[in-house]
């Protein structure tokens, strides 16, 4: 990875606490990986111009991340890679928010993520193919409370790609069920996206550090081709 | 709470996305809390003037901390508030270290977390009362692979306050799954540490604004002292 | 209940069993209770004087079963006890069915549990009223890769009521799941069915004896009446 | 498999269904084995001519289960192939029974399953070895509440063989979540025992037409002999 974007945070107290605890190693690439795609959703990326008509839109920052996340699932679409695909949606008459309604209000608007709005779509740009599947969650972890575990177990797969948004939040939960669960973790730092840049950078910084390697979407499309055929 | 210590972060952007989302209402204290104490062991807070030999203490800061996660664990026990404390803990021999064995150099030392050593015991400040119950976790989340999550239900808790270490590792899996199972959560940010400050401040600031309230130590003992009695 | 459908599969020797270990004793009602319809689907019921062109139906004892459930629900409904519709439904390229696509045949019928067919659908009979919520499983616990659990922790539920079926299948699967995160967990017996008539009588008696109550309709529609207006 | 215990218990319409709904096929042995071993503990066992001292033995059945069990452990630590032993184990002071306290007196007995007791202590003939991992579990299946699933996904298993008791019970539990997450799950019949003849045949009848395949202990042996130096 050419940039950490993190590293403008770090102070020289910082550096020694990681040296002393040897943090940070690279966990690699495993031999069968699968795309795990998270909430590339029209209520998350709003619209060139609009944006102040998605309340959740994480604007110019997540339309450009999703040319990063497109060129990832293209090239894993190619190397027969499995991609997982999920959206985030909402019960408009609040049955199923539980306690993050309690933090958020629940928003009348076709731009959030209600079922059945053009907000909870997921983006035109990408199409489940077909050793694809697409789900719905209702909590950030892509894995809490869905059948993704089980689609993982029955392909065998040992490496867990994760793109999408937001990194501090659903990004970072299914990072830590996906490495908790013991699936060498991957986050292409490009291909993810956040509403706050701080909250974006140390995410990545606290992932690399502990539970997931960050890498680069270039060093991502290499070894996604070098899968193609096997 | 007085002071909120990520607020020096934020640039003027961040606020207005904030505002356009509606995040960061207060989840509320619930009326059956449990106290969840992550991983307050010797290894996690070192020993003064010592920690260059405890290799992932948290130093000084740990010891601090220490002390307030005290104050709420005394009124929790005074007020029959039930107290569940993890451990975490490896086998020496790597057996169940699994993928976080690839970030982390599996250390060879009594002032880390392997098993059996005085590294891996709890605290001595703190001791389970007979309402408590302490068990033993191997992933950052309390409710992974651990039984907490039946141990809550059958208690009838809809509020969980984590206290322990560290911020953006253990408390933040911890904290995602319990607001995921839909409980109320709750962090007392004097009552929790990190080795590294941004990450410390960064992750209560995104639990605040998703999934969790950030509160004061002080405004939680008022609360728990409320509980005594019921 | 009156009649416990066991009983006639018993010996001596196993009641002596039963009596050293003192199992069987009762569980008992709550205070706060939910039902679980457990794959009341179309495919599960058939069509009288046409199941041999239904493959999986459990035929007139599902249809039988289905009229107390209808009473369960009904009850329920009145009283504001919230009701979880499971429905099992397969992707008819067989993407998402795992190893159970080699225990039977993946079946291109429409009368089976292919998502869109009219095998798939909830029964006629039972329609989800304004406290509840259906969803799709993958798997036999209803509890398995779905919401369900947050969904009862959000309502405070501790007492689970499960009906549909497979008795010996799916019923049992979501009460080893119900009992094992701490829920009293009742079975009403003449609201659950099978296609095998031991299966059915034998998975009952080890409910009943190690973790849920088996109870008759009769007395769970005395306990959900006494449930209404709290 | 020469025998199947469940045939003497059904009658020609059974075999009717069976045959429409095109059950039991065999799900078949994969390339990475593990053998799970479920509660082989003395209070499980008993002893020879004092069974009625241990209340929940097994008797006579589970001691000649036990040595099936340990032909099957020998060759799976010869070929290299990992075990793990769960122990059920309960505090004294009923903290951690939960709701299963409600169907059974916690018994005050030493030969019965309390933590520190006798009766909790893993058989002397079964001892795991360098690849093994055994571990505590507080419900009736190895995966709830454990950390089993990620230790199988860290070894890339594929096949899952279920030995011990009750077959039942937490055979059956362990069987529905392994099948679940979708790893093949292989039940040697001999190797699996419960205190009641009729729920022990029916259950590996219900685990074979459905989600397990139900083998010979000597097809097993082959099956673990042919991984030996894989």
């Amino acid at each position: 990875m050419d940039t950490k974007p993190w590293e403008k945070y770090l102070g020289a107290d910082d550096r020694a606490v990681l040296e002393r605890g040897r943090f940070a190693r690279r966990m690699g690439f495993g031999i069968r990986p699968a795309v795990v795609v998270i909430d590339a959703q029209r209520y998350m990326v709003g619209e060139e111009g609009n944006d102040q008509n998605w309340p959740s839109s994480c604007g110019a920052i997540g339309r450009s991340a999703l040319k990063q996340i497109q060129r990832v699932v293209e090239q894993a679409q190619k190397s027969e890679v499995p991609c997982f695909f999920t959206t985030f949606e909402l019960d408009s008459n609040g049955g199923d928010i539980g306690v993050y309604g309690r933090k958020r209000d629940l928003l009348d608007s076709d731009h959030w993520c209600l079922a059945g709005t053009v907000g909870a779509e997921l983006v035109p740009e990408l199409r489940p193919g077909k050793n694809d599947i697409a789900f719905v969650k209702k909590k950030p972890s892509g894995f809490h409370g869905t059948p993704l575990l089980g689609y993982l177990i029955d392909r065998k797969i040992d490496t867990v790609v994760v793109v999408g948004g937001a990194t501090s939040n659903c990004i970072r939960a299914t990072v830590f069920d996906s490495s908790s669960y013991n699936f060498r973790t991957i986050v292409p730092h490009e291909a993810v996206f956040d509403r706050i840049a701080v909250s974006h950078a140390i995410s990545l910084f606290d992932m690399d550090r502990q539970f997931a390697d960050v890498v680069s979407v270039a060093d991502l499309l290499s070894y996604l081709r070098e899968c193609d055929g096997k």
